[in-house]
C-alpha cells in the first residue's frame, strides 16, 4: 500500500470557519454525465428592457415606478422575507418546538442601468460605486438597533434561483445573526483568543507562501479557492488588512474591492465562455453595537457549475443527507481558474 | 401592535435534531415567480430501455454486464466516491489545514427490473424486497471493520442530480460518521440523557397529538412534516418504535417501512401530477459497534419542488450565506400534502 496524498486518495477536509467537513474524491474526476444539461445561458441582453422590472423608469409589482435612474439604484424589495412590523414573540414548548419571531429589511441593489451588464463587464470605477452603495446600507441598516446583522449577497444566473437578469444584489438585514456568519463568529472568536490574530490573517499568509490556490490579488485583496471548498470552483476573497466590516476599508480599499470582484468574475467567464453563475456574498462582524476583533472582513462566491455550462454539481442525496462531496480538488480548481485570461472572453480583440 | 403568531409573522425555528434554524416567511407565499423554470418531467418510459445501463441485461461502464435480475439488484458503483483500498494517512498543519484520509464502499440497488417504475408505482410488497435488501447491505457492508457508517439514500428526478431514470438508489458507506448523522448523534444522545427517552419518540408523540403535521400513519410507522422543515414540503419518516437501526425492524415492521414509504411518495406524485423529484434517506445509529440507545430510526425528504412541476425553491444566496428561508409554513404544507388522494393519480379509475 502506497502512502496517502491528497492529490489521489479520497478524503475528508475541515472548514475551520464553520467547523464542517467535506469529503474529497480525486479519482472520480472522470465520471461521465448522463444527467440533466442546464439550458445554455443567453447572454445577448438589450441595454434596456422594456419588460424589466429593475430598468430604469419600468414598474415593479405593487404599482412603483423606478426612478431615470443611471449607475446604481436602490430599493425595499417588494416581496421581503422580512419586515419591520414583526411582533415580537416566541414559541418555547420545551426543546422540540422552538420559534422566535424575527424581523428586517431586505433591499435591492441595481448595480447599473444598462440591463446587458455582469459585474465582470463592468468598469472597475463603476463596481467601485456598488461598493460604495454597500458602505452606505451596510452604515444604514446596521446603525438600527433592531438590525444586528447586515447580509449582502448577489445571486447571478436563472440557474442560481435569479428571477432577472438585469444586474443587481440583495441586503437581507435582520434582527439575530444567521446560523452561517454565527458559525464564524465562534471559531474566529476561538482562534482569536488562541493566538492574538485573526483566522484569516493567519490563513491569508500561509496560502500567500504556498501560492497554489491562489488566483488573483491586488494591494489590498486576495482571491483564492480555499483549501475546504465545497462547490467544484467555490472561491473566497479576503482582505490583506483585518477589518471586521466594509465600514471601516479606506478609499483605496474600496478601490481594490472593485477591482479583484471583477478580476475574479473576468476569471469565472472565461472558464466556460459563458456568463458564470454564482451566489456571493460579504461575510462581515455583527451589527449589535458590540466589539468583534475577531471577525476578518472576507466574500464567498459559491458557483454551481462543474464541468461545462451546462452540467452543474448536484449538492443532493449524500450531501443533503451525509456530507458535501467533490470530485475535482481544490488545488486541481485553483490551477484551471489561474491559467486562464485576465481578459473578458468578449473583449478579446486579437 | 398585535401579538406574535407563527402562522402570519416572520420568524425562525429550531431544529432540535441538529441545532440549526431556519427562517419561515409566511407572509411571502403569494410572491409572482418569474425566474427559471424547470423542464417538465417526461414520465412515460418503457418496461425495458436497450440504452439504460441499469436495465437487466444491458451493459455498464466498464464492460460490465447486468444479469437477467427480477425485482432488486444490486452492484459496487462503478463510478465509486469511495474506495477500500485508500491508504490511511492525514494532513494536519495547524488548525488550518486538515485533511484525514476516508474509505469506504458504494453501492447501486435497483430497485425493480421495470424501467418505467417509481416507488409510488411499486407494489408494497416489491417494496418490501427493497427494503429487505437495505437490511441486507446493512448487515454486510456495516459489520465490516472499517465501515463505521452506512447511509442509505435515493436521488429521484434529474432535478435532483439523478443521472438515470431507472428505479434505483444508492449506498455509501465510510470509515468515519458523516456530518449530518454526526450532528444527530450529539444532540440524540444529549436529549436522552436528560429525559431517558429518545428526542424522537418524544417529539413523534407531541406531532401525534397535536395532529397538525402528520401525513400518513400505519401501526408501525408515521409520516409527517417536520416543525422545522426547510425545503417546502420537507418529510420525515418516524418509527413508533425507537430502534436504532433497520436490522432491529420485526418482519411486521419492514412491511410497513414499505408501505408508508409508498402512501408518502403518492401524496408527493399526486400534489402537482408529477413525477415528484426528492433526495431521500435513512438515519441510523453508526456502525462502529458501539450501542447508541439515543438512536431513533428516520428517512428525511427533501424535495425541490415550491408551487408547480416545473418552479422550484432555490436554495441560494441567503440560504447559502445566511439561513435557510421558506415562505409557505410547514403546517400549510401539511394541510395540503394530507387533503390529496390516497390513490396515486395515474390509478384512479372513477
Ligand atoms: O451518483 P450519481 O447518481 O451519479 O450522482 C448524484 O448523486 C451523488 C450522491 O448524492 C452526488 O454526489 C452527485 O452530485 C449527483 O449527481
Ligand atoms: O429574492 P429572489 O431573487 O426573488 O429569490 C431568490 O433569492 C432568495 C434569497 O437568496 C431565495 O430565497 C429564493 O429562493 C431565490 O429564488
Amino acid at each position: 500500500m502506497n502512502s496517502f496524498n491528497s492529490k489521489d486518495h479520497p478524503h475528508k477536509r475541515l472548514n475551520p470557519l464553520t467547523n464542517d467537513w467535506v469529503l474529497v474524491s480525486p479519482h472520480r474526476s472522470k465520471r461521465p454525465w448522463q444527467g440533466q444539461v442546464e439550458k445554455a445561458i443567453v447572454d445577448e441582453r438589450p441595454q434596456y428592457d422594456p419588460a424589466c422590472y429593475l430598468c430604469a423608469g419600468n414598474e415593479r409589482a405593487g404599482g412603483h415606478k423606478n426612478p431615470d435612474y443611471k449607475g446604481t439604484f436602490v430599493f425595499t424589495n417588494d416581496f421581503s422575507a422580512l419586515m419591520t412590523e414583526t411582533p415580537e414573540g416566541e414559541v418555547n414548548e420545551g426543546s422540540l418546538f422552538q420559534a422566535k419571531s424575527e424581523s428586517g429589511i431586505c433591499k435591492v441593489i441595481c448595480f447599473s442601468e444598462n440591463h446587458s451588464l455582469t459585474i465582470p463587464e463592468m468598469d472597475v470605477k463603476d463596481i467601485r460605486k456598488v461598493v460604495d452603495v454597500w458602505c452606505e446600507q451596510f452604515k444604514e441598516l446596521g446603525g438600527k438597533d433592531q438590525i444586528n446583522y447586515v447580509q449582502i449577497f448577489e445571486n447571478k444566473g436563472a440557474i442560481m434561483g435569479c428571477s432577472n437578469p438585469h444586474p443587481h444584489g440583495q441586503i437581507w438585514s435582520s434582527s439575530s445573526v444567521p446560523v452561517e456568519p454565527a458559525k464564524e463568529s465562534e471559531t474566529q472568536k476561538a482562534y482569536f483568543e488562541k493566538h492574538g490574530r485573526t483566522l484569516l490573517s493567519d490563513y491569508l499568509q500561509a496560502e500567500l507562501d504556498k501560492k497554489e490556490r491562489i488566483l488573483v490579488e491586488n494591494d489590498h485583496f486576495v482571491a483564492l479557492v480555499p483549501y475546504w471548498a465545497v462547490w467544484p470552483f467555490e472561491t473566497m476573497i479576503v482582505s490583506r488588512r483585518a477589518v471586521q466590516n466594509i465600514l471601516q476599508l479606506t478609499d483605496a480599499e474600496r478601490d481594490g474591492l472593485a477591482d479583484i470582484y471583477k478580476q475574479l468574475t473576468v476569471k469565472y467567464d472565461n472558464l466556460f465562455e459563458t456568463s458564470f453563475a454564482y451566489s456571493a456574498g460579504l461575510h462581515q462582524a455583527p451589527t449589535d453595537g458590540q466589539d468583534y476583533p475577531e471577525w476578518h472582513l472576507h466574500m464567498h462566491f459559491y458557483p454551481p457549475l462543474l464541468r461545462s455550462a451546462t452540467v452543474k454539481k448536484f449538492m443532493v442525496g449524500y450531501e443533503m443527507l451525509a456530507t458535501p462531496q467533490r470530485d475535482i480538488t481544490a488545488e486541481q480548481a485553483a490551477q484551471r481558474l489561474r491559467d486562464l485570461s485576465d481578459n473578458h472572453y468578449k473583449s478579446t480583440i486579437n
